[in-house]
Protein backbone atom coordinates (compact mmCIF):
# COMPACT_ATOMS: atom_id res chain seq x y z
CA UNK A 1 0.00 0.00 0.00
CA UNK A 2 1.52 3.17 -1.07
CA UNK A 3 0.45 6.73 0.60
CA UNK A 4 0.24 9.95 -1.32
CA UNK A 5 -1.41 12.11 1.46
CA UNK A 6 -1.33 15.68 1.72
CA UNK A 7 -2.48 16.85 5.44
CA UNK A 8 -6.12 17.80 5.42
CA UNK A 9 -6.44 18.03 1.62
CA UNK A 10 -5.79 14.72 0.19
CA UNK A 11 -5.38 11.50 0.76
CA UNK A 12 -4.84 9.06 -1.80
CA UNK A 13 -3.53 5.18 -1.01
CA UNK A 14 -2.20 2.43 -4.20
CA UNK A 15 -2.38 -0.81 -4.20
CA UNK A 16 -0.97 -2.81 -6.66
CA UNK A 17 -0.97 -6.62 -8.63
CA UNK A 18 0.75 -7.96 -11.15
CA UNK A 19 4.14 -8.00 -12.78
CA UNK A 20 6.50 -6.23 -9.19
CA UNK A 21 9.11 -4.74 -11.65
CA UNK A 22 6.17 -3.02 -13.30
CA UNK A 23 4.54 -1.75 -10.75
CA UNK A 24 7.20 -0.54 -8.73
CA UNK A 25 8.58 1.42 -11.42
CA UNK A 26 4.79 3.44 -11.44
CA UNK A 27 4.77 3.83 -8.20
CA UNK A 28 8.28 4.86 -8.26
CA UNK A 29 7.78 7.73 -10.88
CA UNK A 30 4.49 8.90 -9.44
CA UNK A 31 6.86 9.00 -5.92
CA UNK A 32 9.01 11.25 -8.21
CA UNK A 33 6.14 13.12 -9.84
CA UNK A 34 4.33 14.01 -6.61
CA UNK A 35 4.59 17.80 -5.64
CA UNK A 36 6.78 18.69 -9.12
CA UNK A 37 3.46 20.19 -10.50
CA UNK A 38 4.08 18.02 -13.31
CA UNK A 39 0.09 17.67 -14.74
CA UNK A 40 1.41 14.58 -16.31
CA UNK A 41 2.97 12.64 -13.38
CA UNK A 42 1.92 15.08 -10.71
CA UNK A 43 -0.86 13.19 -8.17
CA UNK A 44 -1.16 15.54 -5.68
CA UNK A 45 -1.86 18.71 -8.33
CA UNK A 46 -4.62 17.56 -9.74
CA UNK A 47 -8.49 18.40 -8.60
CA UNK A 48 -10.17 15.16 -8.91
CA UNK A 49 -9.38 11.23 -8.23
CA UNK A 50 -10.63 10.22 -11.74
CA UNK A 51 -7.54 12.44 -12.76
CA UNK A 52 -5.39 11.00 -10.52
CA UNK A 53 -6.89 7.50 -11.72
CA UNK A 54 -5.59 8.91 -15.69
CA UNK A 55 -2.39 10.05 -14.03
CA UNK A 56 -1.51 6.24 -12.98
CA UNK A 57 -2.93 4.33 -16.24
CA UNK A 58 -0.63 6.95 -18.30
CA UNK A 59 2.31 6.19 -16.18
CA UNK A 60 1.72 2.66 -16.59
CA UNK A 61 1.39 2.73 -19.86
CA UNK A 62 4.92 4.29 -20.33
CA UNK A 63 6.38 1.86 -18.11
CA UNK A 64 4.92 -0.69 -20.30
CA UNK A 65 5.57 0.80 -23.73
CA UNK A 66 9.21 1.10 -22.47
CA UNK A 67 9.97 -2.43 -21.05
CA UNK A 68 7.26 -4.24 -22.92
CA UNK A 69 9.09 -5.72 -25.92
CA UNK A 70 12.11 -6.86 -23.46
CA UNK A 71 10.10 -8.15 -20.92
CA UNK A 72 8.25 -10.17 -23.24
CA UNK A 73 9.85 -13.58 -23.60
CA UNK A 74 10.31 -13.94 -19.97
CA UNK A 75 6.44 -13.54 -19.34
CA UNK A 76 4.15 -11.03 -18.16
CA UNK A 77 5.01 -7.60 -17.85
CA UNK A 78 1.14 -5.87 -17.32
CA UNK A 79 0.07 -5.07 -14.05
CA UNK A 80 -3.39 -3.18 -12.02
CA UNK A 81 -4.18 -1.01 -9.38
CA UNK A 82 -6.05 0.22 -6.84
CA UNK A 83 -6.46 3.93 -6.48
CA UNK A 84 -8.80 4.83 -3.86
CA UNK A 85 -8.48 8.11 -1.45
CA UNK A 86 -10.34 11.51 -1.07
CA UNK A 87 -9.64 14.69 -2.35
CA UNK A 88 -11.18 17.42 -0.27
CA UNK A 89 -14.22 18.81 -2.19
CA UNK A 90 -14.85 15.03 -3.39
CA UNK A 91 -16.73 12.14 -1.41
CA UNK A 92 -14.32 9.14 -1.13
CA UNK A 93 -13.61 7.36 -4.26
CA UNK A 94 -11.89 4.43 -5.52
CA UNK A 95 -10.84 3.35 -9.13
CA UNK A 96 -9.65 0.24 -10.74
CA UNK A 97 -6.57 0.89 -13.22
CA UNK A 98 -6.40 -2.21 -15.47
CA UNK A 99 -3.38 -3.30 -17.36
CA UNK A 100 -4.24 -1.17 -21.06
CA UNK A 101 -4.21 1.70 -18.58
CA UNK A 102 -8.05 2.56 -18.64
CA UNK A 103 -9.97 2.38 -15.57
CA UNK A 104 -13.68 1.98 -13.83
CA UNK A 105 -15.00 3.15 -10.58
CA UNK A 106 -16.68 1.50 -8.00
CA UNK A 107 -20.30 2.36 -7.12
CA UNK A 108 -23.29 1.39 -4.93
CA UNK A 109 -24.14 -1.33 -7.09
CA UNK A 110 -20.27 -2.80 -7.54
CA UNK A 111 -19.05 -1.54 -3.78
CA UNK A 112 -16.10 -3.62 -3.94
CA UNK A 113 -13.12 -3.47 -6.65
CA UNK A 114 -10.64 -6.30 -6.86
CA UNK A 115 -6.67 -7.19 -8.13
CA UNK A 116 -4.39 -9.77 -8.52
CA UNK A 117 -5.53 -13.08 -8.11
CA UNK A 118 -9.24 -12.13 -7.25
CA UNK A 119 -11.36 -15.64 -7.97
CA UNK A 120 -10.52 -17.18 -4.27
CA UNK A 121 -11.67 -14.36 -2.54
CA UNK A 122 -14.59 -13.31 -4.57
CA UNK A 123 -17.31 -15.15 -3.91
CA UNK A 124 -17.63 -14.11 0.85
CA UNK A 125 -17.55 -10.72 -0.92
CA UNK A 126 -20.55 -10.93 -3.24
CA UNK A 127 -22.25 -12.60 -0.61
CA UNK A 128 -22.08 -10.42 2.62
CA UNK A 129 -20.76 -6.78 1.35
CA UNK A 130 -22.53 -4.18 0.36
CA UNK A 131 -22.58 -0.05 0.52
CA UNK A 132 -24.22 -0.10 3.49
CA UNK A 133 -21.43 -2.43 5.42
CA UNK A 134 -19.67 -0.87 8.52
CA UNK A 135 -15.95 -0.12 7.80
CA UNK A 136 -15.10 -2.89 10.40
CA UNK A 137 -17.59 -5.10 8.64
CA UNK A 138 -15.96 -4.48 5.50
CA UNK A 139 -12.40 -4.72 7.19
CA UNK A 140 -13.34 -8.39 7.90
CA UNK A 141 -14.67 -9.32 4.69
CA UNK A 142 -11.57 -7.65 2.84
CA UNK A 143 -9.29 -10.11 5.89
CA UNK A 144 -10.89 -13.33 5.27
CA UNK A 145 -11.25 -13.25 1.37
CA UNK A 146 -7.81 -12.74 1.93
CA UNK A 147 -7.60 -15.71 3.64
CA UNK A 148 -9.53 -17.87 1.34
CA UNK A 149 -7.25 -16.95 -1.31
CA UNK A 150 -4.18 -17.57 0.62
CA UNK A 151 -5.63 -21.21 1.86
CA UNK A 152 -6.96 -21.65 -1.95
CA UNK A 153 -3.56 -20.46 -3.58
CA UNK A 154 0.23 -20.97 -2.08
CA UNK A 155 2.03 -18.55 -3.33
CA UNK A 156 -0.24 -15.73 -2.27
CA UNK A 157 0.28 -14.46 1.83
CA UNK A 158 0.89 -12.17 4.55
CA UNK A 159 1.85 -9.48 5.50
CA UNK A 160 -1.56 -7.53 4.82
CA UNK A 161 -1.97 -3.65 4.55
CA UNK A 162 -5.30 -2.44 5.55
CA UNK A 163 -6.36 0.76 6.38
CA UNK A 164 -10.08 2.06 7.51
CA UNK A 165 -10.16 5.12 5.85
CA UNK A 166 -13.14 7.51 7.27
CA UNK A 167 -15.21 9.67 5.15
CA UNK A 168 -13.54 13.51 5.36
CA UNK A 169 -11.29 12.66 8.32
CA UNK A 170 -8.13 12.81 6.04
CA UNK A 171 -6.31 10.39 8.48
CA UNK A 172 -4.13 7.31 7.93
CA UNK A 173 -4.48 6.73 11.59
CA UNK A 174 -6.89 3.56 11.24
CA UNK A 175 -4.03 1.63 8.92
CA UNK A 176 -2.56 -1.89 9.90
CA UNK A 177 -0.50 -4.50 8.91
CA UNK A 178 -0.97 -7.90 9.73
CA UNK A 179 1.70 -10.30 9.99
CA UNK A 180 1.47 -14.10 9.46
CA UNK A 181 1.57 -14.16 13.59
CA UNK A 182 -0.59 -11.63 14.00
CA UNK A 183 -3.05 -12.56 16.81
CA UNK A 184 -5.97 -10.95 15.10
CA UNK A 185 -4.99 -12.82 12.00
CA UNK A 186 -5.10 -16.43 13.26
CA UNK A 187 -7.99 -15.44 15.85
CA UNK A 188 -9.95 -14.43 12.54
CA UNK A 189 -9.08 -17.19 10.61
CA UNK A 190 -10.24 -19.71 12.88
CA UNK A 191 -12.63 -18.75 14.11
CA UNK A 192 -14.28 -18.00 10.82
CA UNK A 193 -13.24 -21.80 9.73
CA UNK A 194 -14.76 -23.10 13.42
CA UNK A 195 -17.69 -21.13 12.90
CA UNK A 196 -18.63 -22.05 8.75
CA UNK A 197 -17.78 -25.80 9.63
CA UNK A 198 -20.50 -25.91 12.63
CA UNK A 199 -22.92 -23.62 10.03
CA UNK A 200 -22.21 -26.24 7.45
CA UNK A 201 -23.37 -28.76 10.00
CA UNK A 202 -26.71 -27.41 10.78
CA UNK A 203 -27.46 -27.34 7.43
CA UNK A 204 -30.17 -29.62 6.17
CA UNK A 205 -28.93 -32.99 4.08
CA UNK A 206 -29.75 -32.47 0.25
CA UNK A 207 -32.67 -34.43 -0.38
CA UNK A 208 -32.65 -38.43 -1.70
CA UNK A 209 -34.20 -37.62 -4.80
CA UNK A 210 -35.91 -34.41 -6.93
CA UNK B 1 -23.38 -36.67 -15.10
CA UNK B 2 -22.94 -39.40 -17.79
CA UNK B 3 -23.67 -43.16 -16.34
CA UNK B 4 -21.97 -46.05 -17.62
CA UNK B 5 -22.86 -48.61 -15.10
CA UNK B 6 -23.50 -52.48 -14.63
CA UNK B 7 -25.60 -54.24 -12.28
CA UNK B 8 -23.74 -55.28 -8.97
CA UNK B 9 -20.07 -54.84 -10.89
CA UNK B 10 -19.59 -51.45 -11.51
CA UNK B 11 -21.00 -47.61 -11.43
CA UNK B 12 -19.07 -45.31 -13.40
CA UNK B 13 -20.28 -41.68 -13.77
CA UNK B 14 -18.53 -39.10 -15.99
CA UNK B 15 -18.56 -35.31 -15.62
CA UNK B 16 -17.28 -32.87 -18.08
CA UNK B 17 -16.03 -29.49 -18.17
CA UNK B 18 -14.82 -27.30 -21.57
CA UNK B 19 -16.13 -27.32 -25.39
CA UNK B 20 -19.81 -28.64 -25.02
CA UNK B 21 -18.93 -30.21 -28.58
CA UNK B 22 -15.36 -32.19 -27.60
CA UNK B 23 -17.45 -32.84 -23.92
CA UNK B 24 -20.67 -34.37 -25.95
CA UNK B 25 -18.29 -36.12 -28.51
CA UNK B 26 -16.20 -38.02 -26.10
CA UNK B 27 -19.44 -39.15 -24.34
CA UNK B 28 -21.40 -40.22 -27.17
CA UNK B 29 -17.96 -42.24 -28.48
CA UNK B 30 -18.18 -43.69 -24.80
CA UNK B 31 -21.32 -44.37 -24.89
CA UNK B 32 -21.24 -46.52 -28.48
CA UNK B 33 -17.99 -48.18 -27.19
CA UNK B 34 -19.43 -49.57 -23.83
CA UNK B 35 -20.19 -53.09 -24.32
CA UNK B 36 -18.59 -53.61 -27.57
CA UNK B 37 -15.17 -55.08 -26.49
CA UNK B 38 -12.84 -52.73 -27.91
CA UNK B 39 -10.15 -52.39 -25.78
CA UNK B 40 -9.67 -48.83 -27.03
CA UNK B 41 -13.49 -47.59 -25.80
CA UNK B 42 -14.93 -50.33 -23.52
CA UNK B 43 -15.07 -48.44 -20.27
CA UNK B 44 -17.21 -51.44 -19.40
CA UNK B 45 -14.45 -53.94 -20.58
CA UNK B 46 -11.22 -52.64 -18.52
CA UNK B 47 -10.38 -54.58 -15.08
CA UNK B 48 -9.94 -50.95 -12.85
CA UNK B 49 -10.86 -47.30 -13.01
CA UNK B 50 -7.10 -46.27 -13.84
CA UNK B 51 -8.05 -47.99 -17.22
CA UNK B 52 -11.28 -46.48 -17.58
CA UNK B 53 -9.41 -42.59 -17.07
CA UNK B 54 -7.28 -44.08 -19.34
CA UNK B 55 -9.52 -44.20 -22.08
CA UNK B 56 -11.22 -41.73 -21.42
CA UNK B 57 -8.15 -39.72 -21.92
CA UNK B 58 -7.40 -41.39 -25.18
CA UNK B 59 -10.90 -40.71 -26.56
CA UNK B 60 -9.98 -36.94 -25.80
CA UNK B 61 -7.45 -36.86 -27.66
CA UNK B 62 -8.34 -38.38 -30.45
CA UNK B 63 -11.31 -36.00 -30.60
CA UNK B 64 -9.07 -32.97 -30.15
CA UNK B 65 -6.79 -34.29 -33.06
CA UNK B 66 -9.97 -34.75 -35.37
CA UNK B 67 -11.21 -31.17 -34.84
CA UNK B 68 -8.62 -28.83 -32.91
CA UNK B 69 -7.43 -27.40 -35.86
CA UNK B 70 -10.50 -26.06 -37.21
CA UNK B 71 -12.00 -24.84 -34.09
CA UNK B 72 -8.86 -22.73 -33.28
CA UNK B 73 -10.13 -20.35 -35.19
CA UNK B 74 -13.52 -19.91 -33.08
CA UNK B 75 -11.63 -20.77 -29.22
CA UNK B 76 -10.59 -23.11 -27.21
CA UNK B 77 -11.57 -26.82 -28.20
CA UNK B 78 -10.30 -27.96 -25.23
CA UNK B 79 -12.67 -29.81 -22.09
CA UNK B 80 -11.74 -32.10 -18.95
CA UNK B 81 -13.22 -34.63 -17.16
CA UNK B 82 -14.16 -36.32 -13.69
CA UNK B 83 -14.32 -39.54 -13.75
CA UNK B 84 -15.46 -41.45 -10.47
CA UNK B 85 -17.00 -44.66 -9.41
CA UNK B 86 -16.37 -47.81 -8.28
CA UNK B 87 -15.45 -51.18 -9.94
CA UNK B 88 -16.31 -54.28 -7.89
CA UNK B 89 -12.96 -55.25 -6.71
CA UNK B 90 -11.90 -52.04 -5.90
CA UNK B 91 -12.26 -49.33 -3.90
CA UNK B 92 -14.31 -45.91 -5.17
CA UNK B 93 -11.90 -44.16 -7.16
CA UNK B 94 -12.05 -40.85 -8.18
CA UNK B 95 -10.21 -39.12 -11.21
CA UNK B 96 -9.43 -35.81 -13.14
CA UNK B 97 -8.48 -35.99 -16.77
CA UNK B 98 -7.07 -33.39 -18.01
CA UNK B 99 -6.84 -31.65 -21.51
CA UNK B 100 -3.65 -33.36 -22.78
CA UNK B 101 -5.62 -36.91 -21.99
CA UNK B 102 -3.46 -37.57 -19.14
CA UNK B 103 -5.14 -37.89 -15.50
CA UNK B 104 -4.61 -37.71 -11.49
CA UNK B 105 -6.26 -39.54 -9.01
CA UNK B 106 -8.17 -37.97 -5.56
CA UNK B 107 -6.45 -39.41 -2.93
CA UNK B 108 -6.55 -38.55 1.70
CA UNK B 109 -4.21 -35.67 1.22
CA UNK B 110 -6.25 -34.23 -2.41
CA UNK B 111 -9.76 -35.40 -1.43
CA UNK B 112 -11.79 -33.30 -3.99
CA UNK B 113 -11.29 -32.71 -7.50
CA UNK B 114 -12.80 -29.82 -9.80
CA UNK B 115 -13.08 -29.28 -13.38
CA UNK B 116 -14.37 -25.82 -15.08
CA UNK B 117 -14.75 -22.84 -13.27
CA UNK B 118 -13.04 -23.72 -10.48
CA UNK B 119 -11.86 -20.77 -8.35
CA UNK B 120 -14.56 -19.43 -6.99
CA UNK B 121 -15.54 -22.65 -5.15
CA UNK B 122 -12.75 -23.92 -3.92
CA UNK B 123 -12.08 -22.22 -1.16
CA UNK B 124 -15.18 -23.79 1.13
CA UNK B 125 -13.82 -27.21 0.07
CA UNK B 126 -10.51 -26.46 1.44
CA UNK B 127 -11.63 -24.96 4.99
CA UNK B 128 -14.54 -27.47 5.47
CA UNK B 129 -13.81 -30.77 3.07
CA UNK B 130 -11.78 -33.74 4.19
CA UNK B 131 -11.33 -37.25 3.42
CA UNK B 132 -13.47 -37.85 7.10
CA UNK B 133 -16.41 -35.63 5.62
CA UNK B 134 -19.68 -37.91 5.74
CA UNK B 135 -21.50 -37.75 2.16
CA UNK B 136 -24.34 -35.66 3.44
CA UNK B 137 -21.69 -32.77 4.26
CA UNK B 138 -19.50 -33.39 1.16
CA UNK B 139 -22.54 -33.21 -0.70
CA UNK B 140 -23.59 -29.78 1.45
CA UNK B 141 -20.38 -28.19 0.59
CA UNK B 142 -20.13 -29.69 -2.89
CA UNK B 143 -23.53 -27.54 -3.83
CA UNK B 144 -22.39 -24.25 -1.55
CA UNK B 145 -19.08 -24.48 -3.75
CA UNK B 146 -21.18 -24.63 -6.76
CA UNK B 147 -23.37 -21.78 -5.30
CA UNK B 148 -20.44 -19.46 -4.51
CA UNK B 149 -19.17 -20.05 -8.39
CA UNK B 150 -23.20 -19.54 -9.51
CA UNK B 151 -22.85 -15.95 -7.59
CA UNK B 152 -19.75 -15.09 -8.90
CA UNK B 153 -19.90 -16.18 -12.46
CA UNK B 154 -23.14 -15.18 -14.13
CA UNK B 155 -22.48 -18.27 -16.73
CA UNK B 156 -22.63 -20.99 -14.34
CA UNK B 157 -25.76 -22.25 -12.92
CA UNK B 158 -28.72 -24.59 -12.33
CA UNK B 159 -29.29 -27.42 -13.01
CA UNK B 160 -27.36 -29.40 -10.72
CA UNK B 161 -26.54 -33.41 -11.01
CA UNK B 162 -25.37 -34.68 -7.09
CA UNK B 163 -25.17 -38.01 -6.66
CA UNK B 164 -24.15 -39.53 -3.40
CA UNK B 165 -22.23 -42.93 -3.82
CA UNK B 166 -22.01 -45.23 -1.43
CA UNK B 167 -18.84 -47.66 -1.16
CA UNK B 168 -19.47 -50.97 -2.25
CA UNK B 169 -23.83 -50.45 -2.99
CA UNK B 170 -23.32 -50.23 -6.84
CA UNK B 171 -26.50 -48.51 -6.55
CA UNK B 172 -27.40 -44.72 -8.46
CA UNK B 173 -30.41 -44.52 -6.08
CA UNK B 174 -29.17 -41.79 -4.24
CA UNK B 175 -28.48 -39.36 -7.49
CA UNK B 176 -31.07 -35.89 -7.04
CA UNK B 177 -30.85 -33.09 -9.89
CA UNK B 178 -31.79 -29.42 -8.35
CA UNK B 179 -33.24 -26.85 -11.02
CA UNK B 180 -33.02 -23.29 -9.69
CA UNK B 181 -36.29 -23.45 -8.12
CA UNK B 182 -35.78 -26.23 -5.64
CA UNK B 183 -36.98 -25.52 -2.65
CA UNK B 184 -34.05 -27.38 -0.61
CA UNK B 185 -31.54 -25.60 -2.89
CA UNK B 186 -32.88 -22.56 -2.73
CA UNK B 187 -33.30 -22.72 1.12
CA UNK B 188 -29.77 -24.04 1.77
CA UNK B 189 -28.20 -21.31 -0.57
CA UNK B 190 -30.59 -18.76 1.69
CA UNK B 191 -29.76 -20.31 4.93
CA UNK B 192 -26.19 -20.26 4.50
CA UNK B 193 -25.99 -16.68 3.28
CA UNK B 194 -28.07 -15.46 6.31
CA UNK B 195 -25.46 -17.79 8.72
CA UNK B 196 -22.20 -16.36 6.73
CA UNK B 197 -23.19 -12.63 7.49
CA UNK B 198 -24.09 -13.73 11.42
CA UNK B 199 -21.20 -15.21 11.52
CA UNK B 200 -18.77 -12.61 10.27
CA UNK B 201 -20.70 -9.98 12.28
CA UNK B 202 -20.24 -11.59 15.43
CA UNK B 203 -16.60 -12.10 14.70
CA UNK B 204 -14.21 -9.08 16.46
CA UNK B 205 -13.17 -5.65 14.24
CA UNK B 206 -9.62 -5.67 13.00
CA UNK B 207 -6.98 -4.06 15.31
CA UNK B 208 -6.53 -0.35 15.08
CA UNK B 209 -2.63 -0.68 15.12
CA UNK B 210 -0.02 -3.78 14.50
Amino acid sequence: MAFFSVPQSRTLVILSAGNLATSQSVIALLEQGAGSGDPKRDIQAVDSQFDVAGIVGAVLREVIDNDGKYVAPFGDDTASFLVGGQIRGEAPRLFQVYSAGNFVEASDRTPFLQIGETKYGKPILDRALSANSSLDQAAKLALLSFDATIRSNLSVGPPIDLLRYESDSFSLANFVTLEAQNEYWRDLRQRYSNGLVALVNDLPAPPAAS
